[in-house]
This record gives C-alpha cells, structure tokens and sequence, in this order.
C-alpha cells in the first residue's frame, strides 16, 4: 500500500484538533499509556526535547545559574505554608499516603511545582549577604491532576525545567525574571522560529502566590494563544511565609526576595501547531534531531549507496544532525516518512546526479528543490538550514499579524473570537470585572499586557472608562 | 576563625562513615530535607552527576540507544504482572491513593524501575521483526521506600538511569546486558578512576525478575564492596508475562527478549569513599566540575588579579574546567576550600611568579607543587590532569590488590571481614545453602562471580564439595 494512504492525516484546515492528534501519533512522537493522562515521550518527541533543553541549559548557565535536584515529594504542611500557592495548587495534586505497607502519618503530594522546596532548603542554607543570589534550575517531571488531557499541551505528568531564585534586593530579583523571559523569548524565536509576544499576566492570570508574572504568548495556525514560558516574581512574600532572613552588610536580619520561572514540553505542541502542515510536522532546523535526511534513489544502482553514505558522513563532519535512509522502501515511501517526521531537508542522490557531479536538496517547509553541485554540499546545507528557520518565523509571524485586530467592545471580540479567532487587541481600565465580562460576553482571556506599551490613552471596551494599558485577549489553549 | 578548623572533619582512619558524612555536608554535595530519606543534590554534587551523565549518554548514543521519558506513575495491576518483580518491589512502593480529592479506583506506585512501564509499552507498539531490537534508556528518578538512608548510597528517592531493551534473540539480548556493563566498567575506570570487577550475581542475589545480573563491583577505602552499576538479561519472561509478540521473518508469532541496566547516583558516594582523604573530597579529574582553580596570592599587588584572570581564561580557552577565585578570603582560607571541594588542580600566581613568568601548580591527590613556566601552562594542566586520574586509578587499584584474600573456611572469612575486612576470593559449589551459610557464619555475602573464571578445581569452603566456580564475598554498602 502507499505510504501517504496509510499515513492520512486529516488536513489541518478540515479539522485542526484531529489534525493534531495524527501528526502526533504518525511521527512518533507521543503515545497514549494505561494511566488516564500520562504520556509516553518515545525516541524522536524525546530527541526534540534534549535539543531544547540542551540550547535553555547552556543560556542558564551563560547568566549563572546552577542546576540542582530536590525531593519528588512535598509533605502536605510545607506545601500550605503560602496560602496562595496552595490554594491554586492543592486541588490538582497527586497524594501518597502509605509507603510500602506502612501508612504515612503526613501525606505527601507529587511535586506540582517546587517553590515550597526550595524555599525549604534556602531557610536552611542562607545566613548571610554573601550566600546571595541563589540561581537555582532544576530539570524534572511534575504532576497536575488535570481533568482533560492533550499530547504535549496538557498531560497528568510532564517535562519542564523549573529555575528558582533568591536575591538580596526586589530590583535584582524583578531584573532576574525579566531577564529569564528574555533567554525564553530568545530560544522561541532564534531556535523554535516562533515569535512571541512578550507580556504580563494579569492579577487573575497570575501564578498562584507571584506578585508578577511575565508571559510569552505564541499564535498558533488556528489562531488561539499557546503560553509558551512564564516567569514570576514573588517578591519576599514565600521568603516571609518560609522564614527565610539573611544578615545584610549593616548586620541587620532582612528578607531575600525571590523568583521562579518554567518552561515545558508544552512547546512541542507549540511547534506543531505554528509549524505543521497537510503532510506532518515541519521541524524548525536548529532542534529538528535529523536536519538533512539522505536518501539514495536507485539505490540497486552501482556507486549509488556508497555515495549517498558519503554524503552523510560529509554532512556529519560538518556539525549537522544527518542520517542517510537505506532501508529496502521505496524513494516515495520515504519521502512521505520524511516529510510526516518534518525534517527540515531531504538531500536526494541517484546515477543521473552521480554523473553531473551534483545532488537534488528539497526543503520540507517549501518543496522548493535545487540542484547543489556535490562540492558545495555543506556550505549549502548549512545555508538553507538558515533559510528554512528565517522563512518558517517570517511566516508564523505573517500569521500573527494578519490575525491580530483591534477591537473596542466584547461584542466585536465575540465576533472575531467565534469566527477566524485571533489576538484581540484593546484598552483595559485593569478591573477584574471587566476581565470577567470579556470571558462572559466575548469568550476570550486575558492573555497578557504587552511589554512595549503604546503610551496613548483610550477606553476600556466594558466600561468605557478612559485608560492607557493596552491588553491583549484570546482563546488559548 | 581558620577555615581550617571552622571544616575540620573527622579523620577518615577514625571513623570512616563519620568522615563519609562530614564530606558530603562540608563540600556541599548535598543536603537533608524535612522528609526522611529524601535528599537535595546541591549545585556541586549535581555538577558531578551532569558530567557523569554526559560521559554515559554519549557512549549510550554511539551503541544506538534513544532516550524516551515514561510515566513516573504505575498502576499497582501493571506492577503485578511478573511475579518475581512484583516480590521484589512491592514492598518497597510509595503508594498514591489520592488524585486532587478524589479518591483513585486503583493505586498508583512512584516508580521502583520501570521494566513493566515499558512492556506494556511495547506490547502496544512491537509487530514485526522489523521492529527490533528496541534500544531505550531514560534519565530519571526513582523511589524506593527504605528504612534507613545514607548521602548518596542509600535514598528513598534517587536519580539514575535505566536502560531496557527488547530483541529478537536471547543471543543478541545477552550481548546488549554484557556490552552495557563495559560500558559503565569504561565509565568507571577511565573517568572515574575506579577500579572495577566485572562479575554476575548469584541467584540470591539477581535482580527481581531477571535471570542473569551481571554487576560492577568496586572497593572502597574501607574495603567494603559497592555494587556500581548492573545490567540485566530477562530472558522472554517478562515480554510473556505482558504478552509482547511479533511476527518473525517467517511469518510466526514469537516471543522477543529483554535486557535491563541501570546506573545511579550512588557512583558519587563510591567516589567520594574510594577517593577522599582527612582533608576532604578527591575528584577525579574527567568528572570534577572544576578541574583547575585559579588563586592570586598577594592579589592586592598591581597586576595580580589580572594574571590570575588572563591564566583562567587560557585554561577555559583550552576546554579546562577553571575558575579563578578572587573574593576577598585569604589564600590560606581558599587552599582549604578547594582541598575540601576536591579541585584536581590549584594554579597560584603572585607577584613573584609574574617576575619569573611562572606560576605555582598543586596537585590535590599528591599535594605535589610544581612551577610552571606560563608559556607551558595549557599543555601542563592538560598532562597533570591526565597523570592525576592515572595516579588515583593506581592507589584504589593497589587497595584492591592488597586487600583480596583467598580463604578456605567461613571462619577465615569472617576473621578478614570483621578485621580490616576486603574481597574473599574462594570457590563456591553453587548452593544457596552454602551461600546462606557464609552470611550466617561470616556475616558476608557473595558479591560476584567474575567474568573472568582460573578454570581451576577446589573446594567449596562451606560444604567441602569439590567445584570451579570462583567467587567474591564481602561486606557491601
């Protein structure tokens, strides 16, 4: 049977939820386990993963931060010590209470999110100005008991990096979180070709027990919100509730203030949905674990494998992420692989382009192929690589331009929101009502005020009152 | 106060454990939390096990293996299908029986391993022989409900990885268990510095499930044994027991094979205690998060500080771990510190150096002083950390050598055991009697069976029946 009949997938503009979930299953990069929920991240979802936490990992530790580990489990009085954050997590934790045979006299929930540990710790092990700041990361697994679940976008368990730290001034601290959503907006937009909108939350959206918390908001093909990294500032709120105090230079006891900030493998789901198509996933090159596949045409032909081997090997040699295909399926076969795995190029090699001294390079994000003679293979890899990431952000952002609007009343919202979707753009007066009246009359969240903030005054689409924060709202995943 | 005496710890010939524990809390390795048996791996420790990750990941990569992620929860029906594993582990479970408020229709265990979350994987994602062999490894934490814990060796929750594979025949299953554990003798030997002894566990002593354990067995400074990695053959036992089957080239349903390996954090307790001296941590060069600490002397002297910052950046520039400390402590204070930590290597510059053009290298494992002219000093660094891990390879190796004793009767045995203690060397009949027999009256137990068999006859010290087989008891951590 063809490849691409076994391997249908319904098209994205038919049914974009459907469309998801195929392009999941067909390239591998998920599957469904016995737990209701929980996911299992197989070889080539994985493999994207270590490549983004492999460029996070080396910006952290660039600004300073340390990697550290700490305990799965939090006994249920830690986790109440800050009434905010249990009350926002409580509800959704996983609870232990018998180990081995022996009851528990205190349950102990999974880790939802660590801030009561390290806080924990840091009582422990800050005693003066000089053990500051504490820039803290730690790489890990957590457990929301959600009630729905998406692969990638809401799962029971899953991957995230988690940083947590403590300094000497509210300033440091405020420049720390703004700093850490920068570092994320950099690996969005420089190696997930995914622009984003850089922004607060509002006091309802904010992170259980933050004073602030930082967003990115990514839109996705079908138009909704993807929040794509946040990052919070606690002021000395949890540092009071843990009893954190450090003696400062003046040798008086004083309260640190702190951060945290988290990414996830939710941005898998991200570059699915801002870069996939009707044939699969479209991998942004610089985390896509094959870059340039290889794949010997005629390959029964004498030379021909041996020169398709060769041209992996270059390839290798040259830093880029290669394999060559030389399993007994067809050349169409493989290329519709491929294209579902998203590999950025397919480098393609056969007796005719043997003669001419050349290869053929078809790019996955366009089709577009060329003719590269054999001599300037890596220097045109390498080149289109960069193509092909510059092209996918230009286009992402296209899309978000082309379905940002303005709007001045929750019915015109209403409207845009039901129909194509799209991030609505407004006046906000910052009350909570009028944030409520927008999810009631118009279907749409906060999403975040914008970072660069246009400065001109104009009403609030509820209330009318005249303001200048400038908000925007949507539908987000 | 001198750092000296402020981190004085107990002599290690006084009371090694204390010791052990002293340098595990004074090189801030790690840190007690508020639930027992549950440790945080501090910046430093974690630094160690990142580099002893890399090491492993990259020769895992070069044999083939994927790394995946899977649930960190198992439903206690899953953990109940293979027998002699349920057995092994049940006892051992942290048990969740509560998901937000509502109460779980069936509980679900913290991983102990993750043998049944992968069978049940696979018997959903295995059809064909075109699918084998499977080679999947995950880095991840486990929990193992204990009694009693010790800083690395002993952990209710510890990080690890485990690695499991599936293939067509026993014979490949078995190469694959055989070539993992060269994989972690590599590890040990050539970045660790550790000595190993390659050698399978007796019945008694095998993995639960498994039917065959091959094991790294290193001795510590106490001549006590610490088993330090373990690879596993299953044989089809548990791929029936979860009914994974595929169709063969011939077009029949049969059974495939699988092998387990696991490698964990208690390797740094086995550095730490084969290694470390009465002035703190030894680290092995290939792992030590910091390899050359670079110290001014006289650093308010014009120009020093920038000598020491120029000679940091050469060894960072040249892929050496450095860092230059220039805090306002005093020289003495930093000798201490980075004896304490461990540093291979420590470079003094000061004024008198910079006159001779030289600096001042130190050896942590020999306290060694050579001056270095500064024309030579990547090239020297680079020879002295190679010639730092041979020289600690040589002394555990030597402790080894000069603590394994052959004995003849239980009583010999015990005596060595309860005297400076060390590997016993004798034959075995292959009995658990007999092996029950010399924990009972030796208070030892088997620790291998090497890889490497004299082929010689003798006798069994217990029973007195004449065997082959060579065998290693001791007291294990």
């Amino acid at each position: 049977m063809d490849k691409r009949q076994v391997d249908a997938i319904t098209p994205r503009d038919v049914d974009f939820a459907q469309w998801y979930t195929d392009v999941c299953k067909k390239a591998k990069l998920i599957d469904y386990t016995s737990v209701k929920g929980m996911f299992i991240y197989r070889p080539y979802g994985y493999a994207i993963w270590e490549n983004i936490q492999r460029e996070m990992d080396k910006r952290f530790k660039e600004t300073g931060v340390e990697n550290v580990y700490l305990p799965v489990l939090i006994p249920e009085s830690l986790l109440q010590k800050e009434k905010d954050h249990v009350e926002g997590f409580a509800p959704e934790c996983a609870w232990i209470t018998m180990g081995g045979s022996e009851k528990l006299e205190e349950r102990l929930c999974v880790r939802p999110t660590s801030e009561t540990v390290f806080c924990d710790h840091w009582s422990k092990i800050v005693h003066s100005w000089r053990d500051l700041p504490l820039l803290y990361n730690q790489w890990c697994s957590v457990l929301r008991w959600e009630k729905t679940s998406r692969p990638f976008l809401r799962h029971r368990e899953f991957l995230w990096q988690e940083g947590h730290t403590l300094h000497a001034t509210a300033e440091e601290a405020i420049q720390r979180t703004e700093q850490m959503l920068e570092v994320y907006a950099d690996v969005c937009e420089n190696v997930l070709a995914m622009p984003v909108l850089k922004g607060l939350k509002t006091d309802k959206e904010k992170f259980a027990g933050a004073e602030r918390t930082y967003t990115l908001e990514c839109m996705m093909y079908d138009h909704k919100a993807l929040q794509n990294g946040t990052s919070h500032f606690f002021g000395d709120g949890f540092a009071r509730a843990f009893g954190i105090t450090y003696t400062d230079k003046d040798n008086r006891q004083v309260t640190p203030f702190e951060t945290s900030w988290g990414y996830s493998t939710r941005t898998i789901g991200g570059i699915i949905m801002t870069h996939g198509d009707d044939n699969g996933l479209v991998l942004p090159p610089r985390v896509a674990p094959i870059q340039a596949v290889v794949i010997p045409v005629a390959a029964h032909k004498p030379g021909v494998l041996d020169a398709a081997a060769a041209l992996r090997d270059r390839l290798k040699a040259a830093g880029i992420r290669s394999k060559m295909d030389d399993s007994d399926n067809s050349p169409g076969w493989k290329f519709a692989e491929y294209e579902m795995k998203g590999v950025p190029l397919r480098v393609e090699i056969g007796p005719k382009d043997m003669e001419k001294n050349q290869c053929v390079i078809a790019r996955r994000d366009t089709g577009e192929k060329t003719f590269v003679p054999l001599g300037e293979l890596e220097e045109t890899v390498k080149k289109l690589l960069d193509a092909v990431h510059d092209s996918m952000y230009a286009m992402a952002l296209q899309n978000r331009e082309d379905n940002t609007f303005d709007i001045s009343t929750p019915e015109e919202a209403k409207a845009i929101a039901e129909g194509k979707g799209g991030f609505l753009r407004s006046k906000w007066c910052g009350s909570l009502e009028c944030e409520l009246a927008m999810k009631e009359r118009a279907g749409v969240t906060s999403r975040c005020m914008p970072l660069e903030q246009s400065g001109t005054e104009g009403v609030c689409p509820v209330c009318g009152k005249k303001c200048v924060t400038d908000i925007y709202w949507g539908v987000a995943y």
